[in-house]
């Protein structure tokens, strides 16, 4: 990424802090990306990635500045958990601030993902929207008339860990039942094994030692049918998790992003939205939202937060947290 | 009720249509009943309690209206579903508006009920509220960031079908595994017959030929065990669904409103409280939203409806819905 100063009204850098990479964006205030930057997500070291990004922004002076990263962020920026690159309680959206004088907004990867495609991705114009990212795991963001909704600690849309079956299948996360456990390209791995214990069906994953998420979208596209029947049933299992979720937040559109919806998005697609229109409440008055694939792809990261970013620049003030403070309105 | 018009600046008038009362009151800007009225709801005729609608607000001119119904309301005051007095697709706000020339808006009753625990109830001074109601069904309502979620079409909030539990208890909606299956009144009394079968077990609901959820709070109030443990294990199911609701909406407090919030919440709440903390994302690094009783109890209907009246008569104009607008931002 050069060292020019982009000076475009409205403009601001956004980051992705993914798990395997680390992707940077100068972005207009209308999603076109101005200037982009990828490269491994320094491993295993905490330390090594806040000193990229302090040269990340070091590039950029006089922009705001948002970070997506995976796992649960305080509205503050304050990271209370964050597995990809193995930090807790880090305040590092106050840290990057006081080390480079920019603004500097923190975030949940997934929720500014939700945020870009609302504003300049496949739900555009709609403001009302789910975005559920299917990739290792399970995630999401919701935007709500209009607005992220990052809930009273910034905690909202793990939408991964919405019970579908409890006491059900084992979940990362240490519990049973989560609609992760049944529609990650982990599960969906875990689940062509275990069918591949019958050793009656011909299937093209056997030539894998232990098939991965990938290996059984791959398969699928060459018409392997064991392949397409478990994308077709974690795609019915993430129709139940979306009847939960459109029964309580009625979006007008629900979006499939992640790493792995275009690929499983052909035959999860189908069933998800037959499963999900079953399952609305009051079916016979109402049309289900439709259920697409996002647009932005691996962008979405990236444009999220720097429009994050343009916001609070844009705004007055920055919001604060009101999860504990109870005065009398 | 008096014909005596309120003047108090910011006052509403709030109706609530439940099944069995209509309730009515005037309600000040900051939650106080400066008048109320309730009478058996007009049965079987949705004519009749139009008739008595009208009437009411004729007693009450010049005051913003705002009407709480069970079912599904379009943003525009329309009931597309409205079981308790049996209307479809019925522009109640246009309908009252035309006649009375009074500025009406029509919203889901336990929407409204969440707006007001918000507001100037068990939850004041918290912007993130989530109200569950327990009573023959399982109903709820959402405030995000200081305002009432109503999704795309007005139909958000529909905690009660929540899916906990894929394929299993049959809920009145005609799916399996919602909430409201093993949390409501009525799943409570069928859950209390069922553990009838085995024999053994001493229960003074034995006295009852087919005990309903009442039966059961009032036989745990004088310590019958099984009656205990039937709530208990219902409270267990919500805190399934809460863990849901939770990991989705991160809000500051969550309130158990309803008709049997008070009698099964000391049995039902413990538990809940339990499965919901066990099933959030990042328990290790996050403390569970408290769970409480709400306090507005069947005030809850008229001082929300009021509520919202008056914020929509002092707003320059009324949200439009954007559900099918998709022009560029």
């Amino acid at each position: 990424m050069s060292t020019t100063s982009h000076t475009t009204p409205g403009s601001a850098l956004g980051i992705d802090i993914g798990g395997t990479r680390l992707r940077a964006a100068v972005v207009a205030a209308d999603g076109t990306i101005l200037e982009r930057n990828s490269r491994p997500t320094p491993a295993a070291e905490a330390s090594a990635v806040l000193e990229r990004l302090g040269e990340l922004i070091a590039d950029h002076p006089g922009l705001p500045v948002g970070v997506g990263i995976a796992g649960l962020v305080d509205p503050d920026g304050t990271v209370r958990y964050g597995p990809n690159i193995g930090i807790r309680d880090l305040p590092l959206a106050a840290e990057l601030s006081a080390s480079s004088g920019a603004e500097v907004s923190v975030a949940n990867d997934a929720s500014v993902a939700a945020l870009a495609e609302q504003r300049v991705g496949a739900a555009r114009g709609l403001a009302d929207v789910v975005l559920v990212t299917v990739g290792t795991g399970v995630g999401g963001g919701v935007v709500s008339n209009g607005s992220l909704l990052l809930g009273a600690s910034g905690f909202a849309g793990e939408i991964g860990h919405l019970i579908v079956e409890e006491g059900g299948r084992r979940c990362p996360c240490g519990n049973r039942g989560c609609i992760e456990a049944y529609a990650s390209g982990t599960a969906i791995g875990l689940m062509a094994r275990e069918r591949l214990v019958d050793q009656g069906i011909d299937t093209v994953l056997r030539d894998h030692e232990a098939p991965s998420g990938v290996d059984v979208s791959a398969a699928a596209a060459d018409g392997d049918r064991l392949a397409v029947s478990v994308l077709e049933e974690a795609g019915g299992w993430l129709g139940v998790a979306l009847a939960s979720l459109v029964n309580v937040l009625d979006p007008a559109i629900v979006l499939l992003g992640g790493g792995a919806a275009q690929s499983i998005g052909p035959y999860a697609l189908p069933p998800a939205r037959r499963a999900m229109a079953e399952r609305l409440v009051g079916s016979a008055w109402r049309q289900p939202p439709p259920l697409e694939v996002a647009v932005l792809g691996d962008d979405a990261g990236v444009v999220g937060a720097a429009l994050l970013a343009g916001d609070r620049a844009a705004a007055p003030a920055p919001e604060a947290s009101e999860g504990t403070d109870r005065a009398a309105p």
